[in-house]
Parts: structure tokens; C-alpha cells; sequence
């Protein structure tokens, strides 16, 4: 059943589904279990309490929904909005553009604001049309936190004082896919009123779990949203809420203990912590990538991802090599270029239960394919950015001092 | 994190999630990989290929949804049905209940048939229907293989032939939740247009795979309906199969390879061996139920089920104290009786990877659990009652020969 | 890698190596680890202290020796004798006839007390051995607390008294392999001065630590013994613990952190609680055997054993055909009746993690089976007697009540 | 029960215990079994029989001992040798001296040959030793293939020469721990009598199985070898052996499942396959060492070992701190010096499934520490002298391609 064997491990550095952490793995190497005994429901009380901090929410209600991150989606748009309903949505990478044709197919009306792949969202337009909207014909601004495509990160705080400016009722939906648990993300605080991710990312499971946490405004709105639904109506999970028996269907007993055994993995680390690893761990690809000669696909510093880094090539290779080549020559999992930026980019992903010395493995490889591709690298020259970096700043792991 | 340890094992004998076997924990108990990985979809392909084969269809076109069996539901009438569209519906059981409530949700017009609990579909109104609808206004038939909830099939067969009869076109769209790879399911013999399951039924997987297999008049359906869908559309599945990378969105690496492993120990069995041993369980139960001298909930023995097996229990006993007790006692999972049998049934779900001597033991328990809540039942009959039949008939594992 | 596959669980019910809970297996699902770095010490201490709970001694030093029950017992032989030490051993059975041909083959001089197998050891004979021996000839009694190929324990509170009534110095070395964890075993209380046992066994790990906890007397009696030894010296062992360093050479990381993880139940059940359960099972098992018309290999009750019973059949059934049914037939392992006994008897192994309703399917398989292979009994038979005793006595998992 | 979490990877680079293969982990997540049932022995015989090709044997039979390799020793010496027989025996390192020690607790008349540590066993010694024994009083010749504590690889194809030379009948026992399965053994070429490994090291499993080849010459001394032995006798296998099932005591089931598996992969890779690998990631490791201006602890290329390389760190620096900063800040696992090179070298175990990025991800890390410590080496030097190697020579992943 193992396609493909080599030997060693398996780097995976694309930016989802990632390395799952051993403590994960034991948690959900187990047999099914009656999600009706006494013992679930007790498990899920603790989850949906812990899930809230690490959404940063107080007043948020999670729901922890058998799907994917494109089913959370759909969680968030149905339950909260009606066919025809006018949305702002930002263009910005392949991922908003899938969340768009979404939106649009689910009969939404979509004001769709595009960039340039490699740019965040285009706030100055946010502000006019939010500023000329005063009779609040826009219910919804839809937005990704984090564009996993082109590694661009949003301006939350800043979409958040937009609204409040003009005193907008439109709902801030957030697509925290890429970023919740790795980025820094607050939902209370920049009044989301909608956010999701996925299991198979920052939270380091398997995919299967579609985390919808809705703010009390959005709860609100899910009585009136006319979007016709069932699989991922709220309004089920918030009735066997009420019943304390939590599931309205089967959930996947294995993913609920492998989301405690996660949630406990990050509280342990800290998440704070957590989200400082990543930052240091992005850093450190932005300078090799620097070191290379090479160009962030993401045009400017106030957007670099600390998940995700895509990287331009120059115009007479083709990414598509690069990551072909990584998987066959070093069992390296790169992400491809999508879309736009296909054969262009080539994506690193580092989010997750990762540590220094496996990104700089990661680098290494990236330099021997980048040479064998004909770009003219010199090895050793981005691990020595990174790792120059990494040895001035990572302190002690604190378990261990 | 293991809540309400208890010495032993757990005795999982509810219709569902059920055990799974040791292969398919082991198959499964691995890190995340890239789903773009030329692996993945050389996997897939395979399961796609044979999954067709235990639905008995050649023609079918299976989806490998990451939902549960209320997403296939969903999938499989959003896919080809629109909003008003007229559809007969057989209510027989608390799991028809609840897809009838998701077609009412979903704004079908549905012609509910209902049955007192414990008989199964009526065929007869079916037909009369069926008659009269010379205009051909019934665009679908939904009906359930087996109800979970009351231990009854019904007889497909039958259904088709009614159809067939009278030349109705109205697709066949069935709930095979608890049947398929368990009961005999014959998908294009019958000429089922939509059959589902999922995986934490008789394939012996967690929850996490509500699997659809489409017919070609469901796919030609699919093209014109107007339910508004698009994490359960199959469009975006049939463009993937068509580049060869399969899946539109992220699936789960985990259960594609448990997925794996539960085909090929169903091959390795034999198809037919699995639905005989799922008979030969079916029996035993029953013939315990008699000597115990209780009613089963099943009325006709046209309509019993070998998946699972419904106990009446007298109006002096509540069926959910049994349940509560074999839980607390004994570390055995039974299932509840659901809404109108609520407190009156209680339920044994004998499907999946099983045994005669977890059999036995779970009848056991029963039979304790029985005279502790006053049932005068007299130890061991029920043991002996289906012992006598197993020891008679089972043949040696083939294997060990 | 899977040979002979069969539907549902094999029903372990051997004498060791036994089921492994799952919260065991979970634990040893990992990779290996430095076992210089301070994480295996640390643990190793917390093991080393646990471990003497569970002989019940305060002051035994434990080793965990990476071996068998064979090799536990030439550690605990070759560090305290010196070839042509006498020593007084019990034959009573297939493993102590090991032992006593290992203390042969080490050159011990060894005064052999036979019991006919299904007796326990010879007491009166042991005293006048020790009321006669008033130079101390004599250097160490070895004795089975339960002999594992007949099911039958022997009273080491009574050996005590002995040597005690004489003031008689001679070691007591004591095989705890089927017993110690299961049985109510005291080390200090009985002035035991060495005592093994086996991971395989009630620990209910995987074969591969021997444990061998050695009394004040015994680690003196090791400055002075003259058996060649290296692996299972004593002293490389002290000298590490010394150190802190704790292990002479490479441990088996994945028993260890099994063995951590098997503590942890043991305790969080109650060591009286899982003695006590050991107990009630084995009488159960014994009720069956009565209420079948078969006879118990163990001729008194004072000898009964609650972790495995031997079971007579009559003179016309070999007993291999039994045992050889149950894995073909039923996926059951019983275990064999042993040189001696071979053919006329089988046993019942009921150690380790077990609770009531796996031992009921166990004893419905039995019945089934000698049924099969023509002996007159009465299905159902051994089930209601085994139930109607626990349905009676045993009382709630605590932990869920 | 994880002592010292911490995020991401242990990137475990000691020689030994090594890390295991994803598919051995799976293989061996699994409850006991009987092993007296006829699936342990028939798998069994294809592990004796898959045991020989990694040994290079045809004539040898090799016996699976549950224990490590200090067992394994003292299985290959009381085996065939007598107490007060002469043998000679390399001192070049820790391993070969505790190897020694035990030599010399079974009180065999050790003729040590003692090199300087870093140098190879002086079988210029070896030869006038031979070629003045003319009365045949040396029974044996003692060498480790590889010592682990230095990472010299000693010349075995020299040693069968010089006994060929002069006809000497010595016995030729040999520790191959650190080499077979890694580096190029030949058993029957090279006239080796006894080959022992441990189960941790090249076969990359858990602790538990000491493995003993033993030729022709070998299985006749033993039958008249005088050393005191019942573990460790082979006689006791060979009797199991004849009968076919194979243990005289209970083996570890996981280790068998995983022995499976390890094999398994091996063969998939190719043998010459796995010693090129090995042989590629050890030159490497090499290159890095000389482009941080560090000294390998062996002092001529003719003894490099291509499973585990000492590296000498100047005088002002304790290399104890490198491994203690490798293990707290970058949770890389490095080997100690040991005995006289304590505090004067680290090792770098580059053995087992490993690849190359994992190679330079711990290169990366060895780097860092470097620096940390005060030691002036350039960043990335390593790497890029490591990767400059791997980049030319590695070819694709064969089942890649």
C-alpha cells in the first residue's frame, strides 16, 4: 500500500496538509467508539472551549464540521447570507479565486475586487465602497487572512477599522485556512464575525474537520440567511449544543482526539510561542530565498506570509520542474505555482509542527534542484542566510532548560 | 485523554461507527503526504475502480466525498434534483426521517409514504403512485436499503421492478448506508441511479468518506439541476478525473489509504463470504431475540435485516437504562431506540469486521444487562440459541484451511 | 504481512503473551530515541519506582532486563549461586521443568520435590528438607508462585513460615511470570528475596523485558556469587544507577514508554481493583469448566488459579484438536496442554487486560468447539454459570459511575 | 508520558538506536498473538531464511535472540568457546573494550590487541600472532567490522586472509552491529564464523533482537564449547528448528511483524542499493567535516566508516556541550564521546533509512552548535561542501523514476 517507497523520510513542505506530529499520530490510532456513550460528549466540551482561544474568541460558537476547508467555506456563506445578497470579496491568488467561484455559484452577488497575484487586498477600495454604501446594500465582506497561493497575508485590524469608520453592519467572514494557529489571529478583537480553517493545516491532522467559529452577529444572521442548507446548517450542530449530546451526525472519533491531543500540543508550546516559531521559521525562508537571488512572488514586507513563501523563478525555468524534481530526486514535497503563477512559482510551506533543522534541510534540497535545473545557486548560500538568523534568535527550547 | 478507561476492550455493537479492523488502524496510522504527489492519485484510481465493484455497478461513477453519510445524502439529491421537484420518500424509520426533513430543506416537494415503525417501504402505495403518474411528475424514489433505526430492508428488487413495470423514469436514488458491503446490494441489476454509504459502516473505516456512486442517468441529471451546490457537486469532481489528479479539494490522505486496506481485506475475504458471515451473524441474533422470548422490532421476517436488530423490550423496562448499563457495566455499545421507539428498543448493530465469539459475547452481556433491569431471562439461552446455529453451519475461515 | 486473516478479532486467551490495551499500544507507536538523553532517565526513574509498587516491596531494587522470562530467571539464578549451590526446586509442571533443567545446565546442584502435575508443590516435603538441614546447605528455594502449564498457585505465604520456623537463611526465589500484577503478590511481606515476571504476561505488554526485583539478601548474595555472568549481571546495572545514566547497554525504548503507559492503567484502575478482577474472571472460568462436566487439571482448590485454568478433557478427545479448532475455526488461541498433560489437556488463559464479555465469548467458543469435536455438551452451559456468578458480584467500572 | 516535548522532529543522528521506517512503525502496531498458532513459525521461516542474504550467508543459520547486542556477544561466545580458551581480541574503541570485558568476565585467556582510538585493529599484530601459533592454541579471533564509539571500519576480507595464510583454524567472530545492513559484510567470502547485529542499528528497529549468524565450524564448536549457557544456548533453537515452530521461549510477535517489514524494504531497495546509500551520505558527512577545518577522529581514509563519523573538536571545546545544545535547542540527537574520547569528539551516526536532506538538515544544525560554542566555522560551509557531493552523485530514487 505504500506507492512510491524511498528512503528516509518524506519532507513535506507544501502548505497543507502538513507534518503531523507523533503525539497526533498515537492519539488517533485507535478503534471507532459509540459517539453517543457518555465519553464524546464529555471530549467535545473540552474542544469546542479550547478551540475558542485559539480563534482568540470569547463570544465565538465553534462548529467542528466533518469537511474540508471548502466546505467551512460554504458553512460560512450559507448560514449567513441569502441568494442575491451583494458581497465584497478580494481577488487575490488561486484560493480567493476558488472561495469567489463559490460564492458566485451559490448565487451570491459578488463585487469582486481584484489585485495583482503577489499584492494583499486592495483596502483603498474597501474604504470607497464601504464609505459610498450608506444604505448598506453590502452584507458581507469576504476575505482570506492568508492567500495560501501566492503566500500573502491581509490586514485584518485594518479591514476591521474600515468597517468601523464608517459604521458598516456588513459581516467581516474571514478565511483563516493558512493562518489560525500560526499567524497571529484575533477574532474578538477585529470583530470577525465569521471564521474558518481547516484541520490538515496549522492544527497538524489529517484533513476532515471544516472549524466554522461563529461571532454572536453571525449566529444572528444565520435565523434570516435564506441560502438553502442542511449538511452544514448551524442550526442542527446549536440544537444538539442544547441536548449536550453535540453531534447531529457521526462525527470522525478519531479526528476529535487527534484535535485534543493537538490543542494540548499548542498549549503546551504556548501558542504565542507558537505563532513566534513561525515567524522566525518565515524569516528564515525569506532571507535564504534572498541569499539565492531570487524574488518573493509576495511584492512587499507589510504582506509576507510566515506560512507560506512562493518563490519566482526566472523566466527560463519552469517551477514546475522544481517541484517534480524535489519529490523524485529527495522525497520533497513542494508546493506547485497555481493558475497564474504556474511554472512561475514554487511554494514553501512552513506552517505547522515544524523545527529549524527540518527547514533547513528543506533549503538545502531546494538549493541541489535549483542547481540542477540550471539556476545558477551557490550551495550552502541560503541555509547560511537562515541559519545565521536562526542561531541569533531561537532561544532554548523552553521544555528543556 | 482516554476518558472512562475500563479494563478489557470495548464491545462495540452499535450500527455503526463500527470496529475496525487492525489492518485498516495500521494502514492508517501514518503522517500527512501531498495530495499532488503523483502517489495519491495512483492510489486513487485504484479505489475508485474498485469501490464500483461492492456496489456492483460497472457503469457507476463513484465520489469519494470527505463528508459523512448526511453529505452523500445531500450530494446525492442536490446533484440531481431542483427545488421543486416532486419526490416519493418512505418513512419508516428515524434515519428516513431525517433525510426526508434534509429534502424538505432543500425545498424538494416530497410525497412521504409513511409506515408504522417496524414494516418496511410500502411498496403497494408505491406503485399505485407510480400508476397514476402518467406525466411522469415524480422525478425521484428515495428509499433506504436498511433502516438503522428499526432493523429493516427493503426490497430494491421490488422498487425496480414496480418502475420498470410501468416504464417510470423517475431516478432510484437509495440510501445504502447500512447495507452496502454488508447486504447483498445489486446497484446496476436493481438499476439504482444514486447509491451512498460511509465509510464508518460496513467498509470498517472512521467516519470521514460518504461515498457516492452516480449512475449515468443521475450523471446526465446532474447536468441540468438546479439545487444550488458546490462542495457536493460532482462537476468539480468529474473535471478532476478528467486531468487524472482527482480530487478538487483536499482529501484525506488517512482514510484514502484505510479506504485501501478495508477493499482489499473485503477481496481477500471474498465479497460474497462478507455478506454471508454478515447473514450468519443476522441469524444468530435473531434466533438469541426469540429465545430470550422478546419481540424484534421487525414485524415481517421479509424485512429483516442482518446489519442490525432492533429488541422490543416490555412497557415496564426502559430500553435506554439497558443501554446506559451495558455501557457502564460491562464496556458493551448498543444502540439507543431513537425517537417514536425511543425507550422501547433498544438496538444491536451486528456489521463490520465481526466474529461469532464477539457476537457471543456481546448477547452475553445482553442477557445480564437483561435480568439486571428485571427482565426475567434465564442466562445463557440466548448464547445457546445462537451458538447452536453458528456451530452448525459456520464453516472454517477459508484461510486456514 | 498478515498471515491467515480472519473476519472480526482473534480471541487471545493463551497464558502470555496476552492482549495489549490499546492505550499500550498507543504509547510503543513511535520512533526510537537517544537513550543518553536526559528524557529516557528521567522516565526510567519514575519506572523503577512503579515497578516496585507492583511487587509490593519497598526494598527491592528492580531490573528491567532486555529478555525474557527464560533469561529473568538465569539473572535472578546466576547473580546469587555459584555452581554446585544446592537449592530445593518443584517440579509441578512444564515451565517449572525449564527452570530446573536451566538450574542443571548452570551447574547447580539441584534437589528436585515433584508434585503429580495439577498439585502444587510439595510443602511437607520442603519442611523436612528445611527441619533437616541444620547447616544451611541449602541456598536457595526456588519456586512458581502459579505454574502456568497446570494453572496452579502455590502458597509462598506458607514457604515463608517455613524457612522462618527453622531460621532457615536459604534464598527464596520466586518465578512471579504468571502471577505477579494478576495475583495477589507480596514480595516484602513474604520475605521473596528475588522475583521475575515478564512483560508479555499481566503487565500486558509485547515479550521483551524481563523484570527481575531483587531483595536486600539477594543483592548481597550477588558480591559473592561465582555463575559467570555479563548480560544479566546485576552490577552493570547498579553501577548505571549510580550514574543516572540508568541502562549498561541499549534499552528497548518502545517498552519502556509501553511499560509507562502500563503502570499508569494498573494504577488508575487500583492494583486490589485488577487482582480482584483476576480473581472473579478465574472463578468464572472455573464455573464454566464445572457446569460443561469437565474437570479442572488443578485437583484442589486451594491451588486454583485466577490467571489460567487447564481444563481435563475426557480420555476419547485429544485436546490438541481443540485447540487447534479454535484458531481454525473461531479464531480463538487456547492454549496447549504441555508435555505431560499434552492431549489431555487445554488451557484458558484469563490474564491481563480482560473484562467479563471478552471471557464469555471465549467460553461460548469453547462450547462450540467441544461440541465439534463430539463431547455431550450442553451449549450455552458454561456461559450461564460463568454470567449468573458475575451478573451477581461484579460491580460497575468505577470509573464510570 | 512525552518527556520533553518539543516542536517538530527529534532529528535523531546517533549511531544507534536509528530511526524507524513509517512502514515498520505500522507493521508492528498490533496486539500480541499466540505464538504456538501456525502463523508465527511460518513467518518465522521466511525471516531465518530473508536473515541469510543481508548477512551474505548460504551456509549459516541465524537465530533471533530476544536481546541486544551485548547478548548477542555473549550468545557468539559461549557458544563456541570454553572458559580459559585463548582468543584475540581488538581494543580499538569503547564498544570493542566492553566487548572485551565481557570476554573476560567469561574468563576466556583474552590476548588483547590494543590500537591508539581512531585506528583500525593492528592485524599486522594479528598476523605474527598467527604466524607464531603454530600449536593452534588461539581457539578464536574477536573484531568488531565496525567500532561504533570511533567510526573505524576494520578490514575483514585482511583478517580471513592472514588465517588463510597460515591455515590457521581459528574462529572468526565477528561484531558486525554497526555495519551489516549498512556497510558492505560478506559472511561466506570473508570465512566469518560467527556475525552478530542488534535489531536498533541498519535493520532500523526497535531494541529487543539480537541477531546471530553462525557458520558451519561454529554450530560444531558448539556442541563441545564448555561455557555455561541456557538463554543464550543455540542448541535450544536448533531443537525448535527441527520441530518447526521455532522458539524454545516466547519471542517478541512486534519485532517478528517488524523484522517482516524491515526486510521487506530492504529487498525493495537493494541491498547494494541500501550499502551505496550509506556509502554516499557517509562521504558526505565527511566533506562537511573537512570544510568546517574539524578532524575526523579516524585517522586514515582506509578505516572510514560510512555508518558513523567521530568528530574531533579542538582542545578549548567540550564537545559533551555540542551533543547537550544539539539536543536542547535543536532537538538533534548526536553521539557522545565515550571513555577516552569523552569530551573529544561528537558523533554523527549516518546510518539506517536516512536521506539526504535529513543528512544536511543535521549538518545545518551541527554547524549552528559549532558557533554556538565558540568554534569559528562558517555557516553553510558544511552544507555546501555536503550538498556539492550529493547533488553530482545522487541518482534518482529508482522507483521514482
Amino acid at each position: 500500500m505504500d506507492y512510491f517507497n524511498a528512503p528516509g523520510r518524506n519532507h513535506l513542505f507544501v502548505p497543507g496538509p502538513v507534518n503531523i506530529p507523533d503525539q497526533i499520530i498515537r492519539a488517533m490510532n485507535r478503534n471507532n467508539e459509540d459517539y453517543r456513550s457518555p465519553a464524546i460528549p464529555a471530549m467535545t466540551k473540552t474542544l469546542l472551549e479550547d478551540v475558542k482561544k485559539i480563534f482568540k474568541t470569547i463570544t465565538g460558537i465553534p462548529f467542528l464540521i466533518p469537511t474540508t476547508g471548502t466546505g467551512a467555506w460554504e458553512s460560512a456563506l450559507t448560514n449567513t447570507l441569502s441568494p442575491g445578497d451583494r458581497i465584497v470579496s478580494f481577488l487575490i491568488g488561486q484560493f480567493s479565486l476558488l472561495w469567489i467561484d463559490q460564492q458566485q455559484r451559490l448565487k451570491f452577488n459578488v463585487d469582486v475586487v481584484e489585485s495583482e497575484w503577489g499584492q494583499g487586498a486592495k483596502l483603498d477600495v474597501l474604504e470607497s465602497k464601504i464609505a459610498s454604501d450608506t444604505s448598506h446594500t453590502i452584507k458581507a465582506i469576504c476575505i482570506a487572512h492568508n492567500e495560501t497561493a501566492t503566500g500573502v497575508t491581509n490586514d485584518l485590524a485594518k479591514v476591521r477599522q474600515i468597517l468601523d469608520s464608517y459604521r458598516h453592519p456588513a459581516l467581516l467572514i474571514v478565511d483563516g485556512v493558512s493562518s489560525i494557529c500560526a499567524l497571529d489571529f484575533r477574532m474578538d478583537e477585529w470583530g470577525v464575525d465569521v471564521a474558518i480553517t481547516g484541520s490538515q493545516k496549522a492544527l497538524s491532522l489529517p484533513t476532515g474537520i471544516g472549524i466554522v467559529v461563529a461571532g454572536p452577529r453571525a449566529i444572528e444572521a444565520s435565523k434570516h440567511a435564506k441560502s438553502l442548507r442542511v449538511f452544514f446548517d448551524w442550526k442542527d450542530y446549536l440544537k444538539f449544543y442544547q441536548l449536550g449530546t453535540y453531534w447531529p451526525y457521526t462525527p470522525s472519533i478519531h479526528l476529535l482526539y487527534g484535535l485534543r491531543a493537538a490543542l494540548d500540543l499548542i498549549f503546551e508550546e504556548g501558542l504565542e510561542n507558537v505563532i513566534a516559531r513561525h515567524s522566525r521559521l518565515g524569516k528564515a525562508t525569506r532571507l535564504a530565498v534572498e541569499a539565492w537571488g531570487l524574488k518573493n512572488c509576495t511584492q512587499k514586507e507589510e504582506w509576507y506570509s510566515d506560512t507560506v513563501t512562493a518563490v519566482l523563478v526566472p523566466a527560463y525555468i519552469d517551477s514546475t520542474e522544481i517541484v517534480r524534481r524535489a519529490w523524485k530526486r529527495y522525497n520533497l514535497s513542494l508546493g506547485l505555482g497555481l493558475n497564474k503563477v504556474a511554472g512561475k512559482v514554487f511554494r514553501i510551506g512552513h506552517l505547522g509542527h515544524l523545527n529549524e533543522l527540518q527547514l533547513l534541510g528543506c533549503l538545502a534540497g531546494v538549493e541541489m534542484i535549483l542547481k540542477d535545473v540550471g539556476y545558477p545557486v551557490k550551495l550552502g548560500s541560503g541555509v547560511a542566510a537562515a541559519s545565521a538568523y536562526l542561531q541569533n534568535t531561537i532561544p532554548m527550547i523552553p521544555s528543556r532548560i
